[in-house]
């Protein structure tokens, strides 16, 4: 049976996939699912295992890598937000963490004499990218992070890179689009308003909007994510060619289109519950962030996201909306 | 007086920069030099001190902070040859050291109230660049390099560059050409032949070409490093806009170009001096190193070099051929 290791399966996206993991298994086949995390929700997926822990624990890592999974995806992250105000914990859980897995999986690799190699799926972000941009960022822009979740993103990245080129892992990097709509409570990313102004609403509820609605950015939904994720798990790695991260296929929109397609699906109505109140903090974070991509390398090796935000919402109807 | 201090004082390029600025100071003024390294020639270049360490011992960084340097040149690393070889080392001295060098700077500048932002500059290198490559590589290329060192190189850019925005150091990161011609012996460089196949002959001594002489390939002298240095070391960084590494200018040939510089200078006897035997493993490395750059960037921020390997040569010969 397929081992997977959900690293962050506490988290929202985690939990979305190991979902998906115990309607679907693995590749027409049931999967032994196991959760790592700081916490997990009351209502917390089904999988063959939880464990509590934090990889920035000494040790942690180790213990992780001795069960020996053939799939891990590494979800866990401090937020960008969390990360600007906190640099000491960002490094130590976003880039040290990272490397101390990169590690015990390696040694486990050589006490195994070779064989053990697992396929590691590292969510990186769009937040390795900073301005100014092109119109389209191609899959050769330069990686130049304006904030410290970015550049330890692009540092995981690299050194996912050269571990598995030296054959010590099978890894690949994907930059996630920011994922909305995200069901719940708002979060610290920096990016958490672009889910809470269609969420909230949605749930006759005010939204605050901190950042002016001319802003464009690139979004998947949580269900492209987990799409993403489970196709960068059984992708042919060889076809990568090196070059192990990815932009992802995304929609790239204003606040305004969002906004605007919030209103024909819900109503001018739910549009009144969004309120305007600027977070110079949040204005500064995300005017450094990307705003469309030409994610040519990531479509023709298969993947798959919406191609509308009202496609993006609906996503959220369907899944989200009155279940939690 | 201007307080500089050179990590990797004792290498190459480190006693060329020491004895510029024994000779010419810092912007017209003396200077008091430190230099640092795991050891020094004994035709060391002249400093107010020299201390043995290595950074990647616990401390030492520290230790160096607390002097309190007004620019640090941190020229030390493991090189690429070494770092392929023995992955642990590579990334501890590579990296790690780089983090403890950056996190002491960073507790001397919080220390000091905020009072305290050394000039860092890092010498970065054109092996975090890995194909396939565009004939010349634009400013705005990705960094996917394709060895352990190049891949180190770019992660202690971007730890840098995020030290630097957030203001505990004033850093920047100049990826320099490879360097030629190197005096002295030969060292583990997967680059160290283009400079073995000018200098041995030149010191009429034969000389082994491990790869074919159509490989095109991207350099500069030493005294362009020197001056690259300086430069680096007296920019208002304001000017980089937070893209804080650069592609540095330099002369793109091939072997086949350098060897006719060569003979046109010393004569087919001198050139007879060149061996063809191939190394695989040379032929890898290089193979994934780029050929050409358009340094728009640097050469407007004016950084200069050589234009022609013949100039290369000759600098050798003039500053050192027979002094050593």
């Amino acid at each position: 049976m397929t081992k997977i290791l959900i690293i962050g399966g506490g988290g929202m996206v985690g939990q979305k996939l190991a979902r998906e993991l115990a309607i679907s298994g693995w590749q027409g086949q049931p999967a032994e699912v196991t959760l790592y995390d700081v916490g997990f929700p009351d209502n917390c997926a089904a999988s063959s295992r939880r464990l509590v822990g934090s990889l920035a624990e000494d040790g942690a890592a180790a213990g992780l890598a001795a069960t020996r999974p053939d799939i891990i995806f590494q979800l866990a992250a401090i937020v960008s937000g969390e990360a600007e105000q906190d640099f000491d914990k960002g490094w130590q859980v976003n880039m040290f963490a990272g490397w101390a897995l990169l590690e015990a999986l390696r040694s486990e690799h050589e006490a195994s004499g070779g064989t053990y190699r697992p396929r590691v799926v590292f969510t990186s972000s769009i937040a390795v990218f900073g301005g100014p941009f092109p119109d389209q960022i191609s899959d050769q822009f330069l990686s130049a992070p304006l904030t410290s979740y970015g550049a330890q993103k692009a540092v995981c990245e690299l050194m996912l890179s050269d571990f598995s080129r030296k054959g010590y892992v099978d890894g690949i990097s994907i930059r996630l689009p920011t994922i909305c709509v995200r069901p719940g409570k708002a979060n610290k990313a920096a990016s958490s308003f672009f889910s809470g102004i269609i969420r909230e609403p949605l749930n006759g509820r005010e939204a605050i909007l901190p950042v002016s609605d001319s802003v464009r950015h690139y979004h998947a939904s949580p269900k492209s994510a987990v799409g993403f994720l489970c196709h960068a798990a059984a992708l042919d790695t060889g076809l990568l060619a090196g070059r192990l991260s990815l932009n992802l296929p995304g929609v790239s929109c204003t606040v305004a289109e969002q906004i605007e397609a919030l209103g024909e699906i819900a109503g001018a109505d739910t549009v009144a519950l969004i309120r305007s109140v600027a977070d110079p903090e949040v204005v500064k974070i995300v005017g450094g962030w990307p705003q469309d991509f030409d994610s040519a390398r990531a479509t023709e090796l298969g993947f798959k996201a919406e191609t509308s935000f009202s496609e993006i919402i609906q996503c959220y109807i369907d899944e989200d909306l009155g279940h939690s």
